[in-house]
């Protein structure tokens, strides 16, 4: 199946092994959108007051995974310190929402299934960051 | 695979049949997604100026397409109205960007495989338009 | 003082008059970023079960506003298509989440702020809709 | 005149002197408004093909100022770091906006007017990183 990685691989100057950066860019995506989507469902629980601070992470995470999927994709930089910076506040929103979904697993199968992909995104960003040149 | 549909079935509001809400936010956020990356793509070819409508076209597609997504994935609203109008914007935005697309597929391959996910992002909306209750 | 008005002043592409695409860029700008923050201050009030429509309400016109404030930033387009639709899912999001905003106005102060900006993107979406020839 | 500041003012978490959020998120919807309608205006240029890394610059500083704008207009978090990276990425991006933007300010006023807004919003970023107690 055709990906958005489809489209990185057909880049004019895309990197010798564009892997890690499609990796990453769907991962972010894919985490951007389970967040908002658990945000909402936290949000429709009976007992929403308990979960104000995990619909606050899922919305701070989505916004952050969104925004980093779209400067990754993007393949060539001035300067490789941008990205490097916004794969790092990535991979900390989805370290502290997995910790915050995870709380919650138990109870609400919408918050173990979203902090699974972002464990999955927190490494996705931290390969990118350590195993590629960026810039 | 667990996916942003995965979500949306453990959401305690989620409706009798929620597939066509699911097939419509991947498409959304895939379509945003290389709308994104092939506007980044055309920016990268020797002939830019001939690519300009296009990389404006695609920008303005992932824009519409990753506020789609968002928007479909909220589960309950006061009025099905917004949702609506977006997902008239976004099919609209898709078959545009389409169409502009294809007219540049012959010569890149991101513009080819671009112009797919746009024409199924299109039917997607136009399915959970027609075929659902949304508010 | 400057602002994207005089970003878009000084555009090759500019309209002979750019002040209603000024006006409307502004105001969704300045309308998702308040209900963004609405949302927010609605999750930090003590009876915050209440608000969840409201929660919900301000994180779809916040998504559409900014989407919107993007893609009417863009000055030419192969079709007025897009931005008119968009604009008309702009204007029913602001119309919706004015409406909700109200009802709790008297209330919560972030709420009546809201409402306010609401009030008038939607008539900044609907000036540009009816008053520009956007392609 | 109301605007973001007043909702922030009136949320029931606001911390006691809100000015420095106040400030950093006003700066980051505007410089992410004017990077966006820098990057339509550079696409408009006779010579986009000079103009194509401040079109990336310009593309990343709005994603990641925008992004940015919505965390911190959230006012409690389990943990400041998400936001403090975040801000970290958005000063970075603003730094590098700032910088290609002027390289073309001399040619284009629109990139003298996007550099602008970039220096000031890097500075409120990093006035709010090393100024507030932010969780």
């Amino acid at each position: 199946m055709e990906s958005i990685g489809a489209v990185l691989a057909t880049h004019p100057q895309r990197p010798p092994d564009p892997s890690l950066i499609e990796t990453c860019a769907a991962a972010c995506y894919e985490c951007g959108g389970r967040c908002i989507a658990c945000s909402d469902a936290c949000l429709g629980e009976a007992h929403v007051a308990d979960l104000v601070c995990c619909i606050r992470t899922c919305l701070d995470c989505g916004d952050v995974c969104l925004a980093t999927a779209r400067v990754v994709s993007r393949l060539t930089k001035p300067s490789a310190m941008v990205v490097e910076a916004q794969l790092m506040a990535c991979a900390e929103a989805c370290l502290i929402c997995a910790a915050e979904c995870e709380n919650n697993a138990a109870m609400h199968d919408h918050c173990r299934i979203c902090a699974e992909i972002c464990r999955t995104c927190e490494q996705a960003c931290r390969a990118l960051l350590h195993g590629a040149s960026l810039a």
